[in-house]
């Protein structure tokens, strides 16, 4: 029985996650959660899978749900501190990284610190802090399996041959919803359509970040630090039908692709049992059916978001997580209404040109760099809104 | 340094072998090598490779050879016990069984009774005699590594995965020169017409059985054994272009494939070095500028050479021996012009019609219905022509 921590259990990852883990109650007990404000979801969560500690982000939503769970033997904690004893909960085996952002970094470095193993879906963690994560988790002997079916697929693609013989890393992308928009369209598109995402059902940060293909650059960033491969080894390559979910290529001039329905339980089930698979469910790929799958490469010019994830990888230190963080900012302005999709990439673009990039030698170099770029950005949002 | 022995060395899988070896001269060295009649082309690879021991089938260009190398250190041998002496020389490390057809059952025999791993370009032997050459192997503490595109990607398609966890296999197949070809076109179609392959080269049996589907038959009887998998979990699926070699489903709904530009020298290169891979210097695949892979069901109407494999494999025992005796039989008489294309899968047809399959306990079981095959056969392809 493997004991199962969610953060961020009320996003969609999360509950994605605790709907695989019904199917299975002999192999998994869900025995923490937490929520940011949905303190609802939660409370319906907990009445379903019983864990033994939760957390808000709201101290006064928190104080609400614990006096409703009065007679329920559960620790229930909030903010900040609250994430951090869910992460770190003695009970846990698993830690499932799904919190939206930066704000997840903090809990899964302190899961990982704590020795829990961690199904990492928050990507951003690993842009912002890569250096830091992978070294704590080599330090503390704990595995970091990717939910991302990118990197999923990366790491299927690579079970069982030589790390040594692998020459690129191919990452697919869907390129989102407005892949073939017009720069007029793209320019006037308002947030509930750019966030109607053509194969995924995901959470509106990142479906923002998948039309941008922003989402796609952290998934090169990610990549590098998670397998170890530089920039320039990392290719994107456009494949509408999120099916082949990512490939590898070795110095044979064979690929090994991984290929399944583009179902988000599919990721979820891998890294929950990894390597063991589960029987989940999910439909049988028929390519017969299918009849074809098709392939072309990014237009770097038509999406810039891209083409900056890559200079920020190739900088280094600490430009990813100002890359990151200036992103955020303007998606979250985007969906606030405030600014226009075109001026994502504008305002990450005069960030990092003000931005100096710096070494990562401890957690406090990221956490500046983060609020500076934020702050920059915030600028440049409201002088354009 | 691995000691290489190549049964078939002049045959087009033989060739790309000593093409592949030659790159690598601190790796491999050739020690020996067999021909059926090619006594020239023995001459110069002997000349180029200086294998110790060489046979050829005809005793009368074996004894001319002989004199002609008088002054190298060398032994020339001919016939079958020539064929068995090299396939079980001692030095011999890895024995690339390269032979065409039926004659490639008993050196390969001979080879694994003798302990050498053994890359086997040779289906027919798989396809006769699956059941005893498994079990010597496992028995001998034998590798028997595929050298046919489909299995090698069957097999780096399963490294690092659960083998309790494969679902099905699923065989790519070209669908070979006449796949959309008419009724009238198939009925009239000429050797020289229906040799050209669209994506592989090869030798003239295999082409001819790549026109028929026979040959994916074959593969498809090849997985079943090498993987013991049952007839019934694998499917095959035409895929033009050859890229996916093939690919393998697992129980999550998750497929994992293998992919690479259509040459032999792809999976020679994997056998020869299995597990290490080679830089072969093959072009890299650029699916951005293939653009799409396509893929649909066979036809088994149009192609009943396929239905008829299944049919053998299910039935089991001795039949898929005398389906491939009559394949061969076939083959031979439409290559002579004595048969046309569709009397092929008809001349089969009879011979599977008046079979009796029996059980396979011991190698005499599996030649005496060969012969009893390829007897019923010629009567019917001398009562056609």
């Amino acid at each position: 029985m493997k004991k199962i921590v969610i953060l961020g259990s009320t996003g969609s990852v999360g509950r994605n996650t605790l709907d695989v883990i019904s199917k299975f109650p002999d192999k998994f007990r869900v025995v923490g959660l937490t929520a940011g404000w949905n303190s609802d979801e939660l409370e319906r969560q907990i009445k379903k899978f019983g864990p033994k500690i939760v957390s808000l982000a709201s101290e006064e939503k928190a104080e609400k749900l614990k006096k409703r769970l009065r007679n329920r033997d559960i620790t229930v904690c909030s903010g900040v501190e609250g994430l951090i004893r869910v992460a770190t909960f003695p009970d846990g085996d698993l830690v499932v990284s799904a919190i939206v952002g930066a704000a997840g970094l903090i809990p899964t470095l302190s899961a990982i610190k704590a020795k829990k193993n961690v199904a990492l879906a928050n990507k951003e963690t690993i842009v912002m802090a890569g250096k830091i994560v992978m070294e704590e988790a080599a330090k503390n002997g704990v595995e970091i399996i990717p939910i991302d079916s990118e990197h999923m697929a990366l790491l299927q693609s690579m079970a069982g041959h030589r790390r040594e013989d692998v020459r690129r890393l191919i990452v697919t992308a869907s390129g989102g919803p407005l892949l073939d928009a017009s720069l007029s369209r793209r320019r006037a598109i308002k947030p509930n359509e750019a966030l109607r995402h053509p194969t995924w059902q995901m959470g509106a940060k990142i479906s923002i970040d998948s039309a941008t293909l922003m989402n796609k650059g952290f998934e090169v960033i990610e990549a590098s630090r998670l397998f170890d491969m530089p920039a320039g080894s990392i290719e994107v390559l456009i494949h509408r039908q999120s099916i082949v979910h990512s490939m590898v290529a070795y110095k044979d001039g064979s690929i090994i692709a991984q290929l399944g329905v583009p179902d988000m339980r599919g990721p979820i089930s891998y890294a929950l049992n990894y390597p063991e698979r589960l029987e989940i469910g999910l439909p049988q790929l028929d390519l017969a059916e299918i009849g074809k799958l098709t392939f072309r490469q990014p237009d770097l010019k038509r999406f810039p978001c891209l083409a900056y994830a890559y200079e920020a990888m190739n900088i280094g230190g600490t430009m990813p997580a100002m890359l990151n963080a200036a992103n955020e900012e303007a998606v979250r302005a985007y969906l606030d209404g405030n600014i226009g999709f075109l001026d994502i990439p504008k305002i990450i673009r005069k960030v990092m040109d003000s931005a100096s990039a710096k070494k990562v030698e401890k957690l406090e170099d990221v956490i500046v760099a983060d609020g500076w770029a934020r702050e920059t950005a915030s600028g440049y949002i409201n002088s354009l809104s």
